[in-house]
């Protein structure tokens, strides 16, 4: 089925040139001939043909290629690039516009990617900058490995290999050389790579329709990259089986397209055609690699990823495969100011990667130390009285918070706050270090997190995991209420801070805040702390309560009416109301039994 | 119509991992913990948190964003990137394991997208960190402007602002700052980010069916980065209309959430979201930079354009908009080696680009010296009845021309030819400079490209602009019959060079480099120029004849049979070695009645 196609554009006509213009503004150093819409040169903004002291490098083509070749331009790579329009070779005028422009009197290399257009365009415009007087070299690349030679006249097609010889031509202009050392270098480069691509769409020209060649679960192999056929169609297959296939192609001793033998140090590009995530391309990458070094017994100096020479918006890549030896990974290496060059794949990379092992925690608990004490301290004893009476309340409210939550949430409340409850009974009995109020809290932080899972559980984590590191900065085991009060205020921001809510947003909050908040102060004011924590649960009692006058900021309550919101509580401030209030009292009794 | 997503995979499970594999094969100076599949984490080879002397920096979330996050880690800008499975958060162990792999005693910034799966995931690690003892400091960044204010708990989604918020965190740690000052740092720039997204196309999960969510022609407004639908579907408009809007949207008065007024300073990110050509991407740019310069009167500071914060294959782009001062330019310009952040976008922008006017041509050729002489020299005599006798025998042969055409082509040499031929006779009594050979064979080529037009005008311009270009190497106006020669073979040289073709691929070059050979063999063997010439024109017959044994390697003839060929000569190598032959006795018979 064919259909419109579908691209972020305004007049198919004016593509390039809106192309251009976005370019020159994303990048302060390249600017473009005032020739729209014929002629469509980029230009480095520094170079002036009339002062330029190294060998111009030219390239271009038709356009449909980006970044090629307008993002090849720069210090250290091309000089200016010839746009012409989708598909179609620029004009000599506008050829001829881009050497003048650029060329001093070290002369200029032309580089071509080998299509009949080109060929003849670029051509002719060399054969005329050379009767102005101009020294012109001109190297056609043709990588192309996907159809079986002999081409006759037309030849091999010019692909992503063309980059490559761009890069080294660039770097060798920048050191300074020749006009003819410059051509051959890069003539020398464009024998030493080759090229295949596989897609798994075909493009669709600015204004047209897309065509549906290529149907649902197929793959063409040996593309061009004007939207021609490929030389096959086959089955999709994993992208391992295509990789291999096409590293078959190019390194086949039968066409004998690149001297690359075993042993032979090789760079390696893996080209996204226009439309291929980063993801997919990196994948390929990691498949070839080993390909490369294990099965054709090739050292892989360079690996460059990425979409560097395109075909609009076709899905699929190319793979080049290049020839290095020291010269040529330096001129790789060298440094450019070309916005579309690689970063970060310079350099020599270690001969294999040993990924890092995982670091140690840093944490001094051992499985050894979580156990029981045999002997309760007085603290101890305390904090064992007040774990039990909490979660012992949130077991007690199974059926009321279920029941509130499935007026207002998922009606699981109740039955998830009862096995995290459940399961700090069980644990505690087994391991919790109950004398060490801070490891305590901690081991309660991951009962409720394996018990409960989802969101709560890792809330409930979160807010002692906070308190247990404000805990144990205090070095003394003992805990002041102070440090009760100051635990509880880092919980309550973390839990805040990562949950997102704060006062008033119908949550569990609704509670702790304000039981922090009368904690703090009653401390404050100088009541002893069993006052203090019981006076400090009311709060949270009643600021559970009022949850019913707010309206739910997220989940399942913000679709209910405020009208029945009004009748429900929230159930999470209701329950953290209750384990809360639970402790308070019976930490009071504690004391009280005690004295 | 859902069908099945194509990707370049293998097992839709492994993309992540195999994604880092290629990503570390790719940049040798990026490392991974030891920990697929669970734990994977993307750090600096360089960077050991028993050693690592600045406040680490860590991003990470879901994956399906590639490049982001992995392909920012680097120096100057993150530490290390914690990545998820596909569109779904880290473990809390993971992130812990990229905590302790690089965070030394300066401490950690978490950068965390606003979702609640990594709110609550870096949350809990970043509470584990410190209570195993790190610093640790967490922001969180929801630069998304798509949908109206409150949004509760969830609140702004995080979208490709984040990148920018990694680079001036990663800047400010670079640069030695303390942990609370690069938080800080990092916090403000995500108060002054502002993003907006803009889909052609659903994102097709690893392994799933592609949606068929949005239809033909629709585009969809508001989206986030997993694939969840846009805050609105709307037909798809000029990218001109789209870009007003979304800027409409993010600048907003009413949301009011990014502080950016008239007069301020900007910087602006054009992110494409993973299948969207750099072509489209650029235009984007092109019209959203006038857009804010002159609509909405910021300074555009900045442009970085390219696909940064994906969403796996999706077509489409969003735009941010930050609110920038030199502090913050500062950071955004600071050198990294993260190998994803853009390059060449840094610098002060010029305050707008004139495009640099076209160059002139050096040629010294003015309109006016193209007349014929009024007096023509001995040369000039005899080049013009060379010139004549040549184009009168293309003219002549006209049918015959196309009769074998016919047989192995498309049956129109003739005609092209006889339109070349007395397209050279009118020009030359109208402007010819005869008396300057040189020039008038420029000419020549002017005159047949203008009139044959196609593939075998240009290569006529070229056989002439090389010959020219020889010639007029040349100081002296009087060619002697060496150059003549010389000039010959450059043309040769060029037309095979540029055509493509050699001898015995069944084209002119049959006839003529036959000629050419003979001609420089009889000249250096010591004949008079006008045998020499006559000697060389049955050589290029010889030639012409001789193309019925030879193969086709071009255009239609090579779909003919060789049966067929063997009866025809090639017309193109007829044609040339008619009027080189006609030219040559033309000339030895002025010669014989001028002794």
């Amino acid at each position: 089925m064919a259909f419109q196609g579908k691209k972020l554009i305004n007049n198919p006509n004016d593509v390039v040139t809106e192309f251009i213009e976005g370019l020159v503004e994303t990048y302060p150093e390249l600017q473009y001939l005032d020739g729209f819409p014929e002629v469509k040169v980029v230009i480095r903004a520094d170079a002036s043909g009339t002062t330029y002291d190294k060998v111009a490098v030219i390239s271009g083509g038709g356009s449909g290629h980006e970044p090629a070749h307008a993002g090849y331009v720069g210090e250290g790579m091309l000089t200016a690039a010839i746009c012409g329009d989708v598909f179609a070779s620029p004009s000599v005028d506008s050829i001829l516009a881009g050497i003048r422009a650029v060329t001093g009197p070290m002369g200029c290399l032309l580089i071509v990617k080998n299509y009949t257009g080109d060929r003849l365009n670029f051509g002719l415009a060399a054969e005329q900058a050379r009767s102005e007087g101009y020294k012109i070299e001109t190297v056609i690349v043709g990588d192309d490995c996907a159809l079986p030679p002999p081409r006759g006249i037309s030849g091999r097609r010019g692909l992503a290999g063309t980059i490559l010889v761009h890069k080294v031509a660039g770097a060798a202009a920048a050191a300074g050389l020749s006009l003819a050392d410059v051509a051959s270098e890069a003539q020398r480069a464009s024998e030493m790579v080759g090229t295949m691509g596989v897609a798994l769409s075909v493009c669709t020209l600015p204004g047209q329709v897309t065509s549906d060649r290529l149907g649902p679960g197929k793959m063409e192999l040996g593309l061009g990259i004007h939207g021609e056929p490929g030389a096959a169609v086959a089955d999709l297959q994993p992208v391992d089986v295509v990789v291999s296939h096409v590293l078959n192609q190019i390194l086949s001793l039968e066409t004998n397209y690149v001297p690359i033998t075993r042993g032979n140090r090789v760079v390696l590009m893996i080209n996204g055609l226009g439309a291929t995530p980063v993801m997919e391309l990196m994948i390929a990458a990691g498949k070839t690699v080993p390909k490369l070094q294990l099965e054709f017994g090739l050292a892989v100096e360079r690996v460059y990823t990425g979409s560097f020479m395109t075909s609009l918006d076709m899905a699929g890549f190319s793979i080049s495969i290049m020839k290095a030896d020291q010269n040529l990974l330096q001129r790789l290496d060298a440094p450019t100011k070309a916005p579309h060059w690689p970063v970060g794949s310079s350099g020599n990379r270690p001969p294999g990667k040993i990924p890092v092992p995982l670091p140690p925690s840093r944490s001094t608990k051992s499985e050894e130390s979580l156990s029981r004490p045999l002997q309760l301290s007085e603290q101890g004893r305390i904090l064992e009285v007040a774990i039990e009476a909490a979660v012992n309340s949130v077991i007690d409210m199974r059926d009321s918070l279920n029941d509130w939550d499935s007026k207002v949430g998922d009606g699981d409340c109740g039955s998830t706050m009862y096995r995290g409850a459940t399961a700090i009974l069980d644990d505690m009995k087994k391991y919790y270090p109950l004398n060490d109020a801070a490891e305590t809290v901690n081991e309660i932080g991951s009962s409720v997190s394996r018990a409960m899972g989802g969101t709560s559980g890792v809330l409930y984590n979160i807010f002692c995991k906070a308190a247990y590191a404000k805990l144990k900065a205090n070095p003394d085991s003992a805990v002041t209420a102070k440090q009760w009060a100051e635990a509880l205020e880092a919980a309550i921001a973390a839990v805040s801070k990562y949950g997102g809510a704060s006062a008033g947003y119908r949550t569990l909050l609704d509670a702790l805040i304000p039981a922090s908040a009368v904690l703090k102060e009653r401390l404050s004011a100088g009541d002893d702390p069993c006052t203090a924590f019981v006076l400090s649960s009311e709060a949270a009692s009643a600021g559970a309560e009022s949850t019913k006058d707010m309206a739910a900021q997220a989940g399942r309550s913000s679709y209910v009416s405020a009208a029945i919101l009004a009748t429900v509580p929230d159930p999470g401030a209701m329950a953290a109301a209750a384990w809360y209030r639970a402790a308070a009292l019976a930490v009071k009794a504690k004391y009280e039994r005690a004295s």
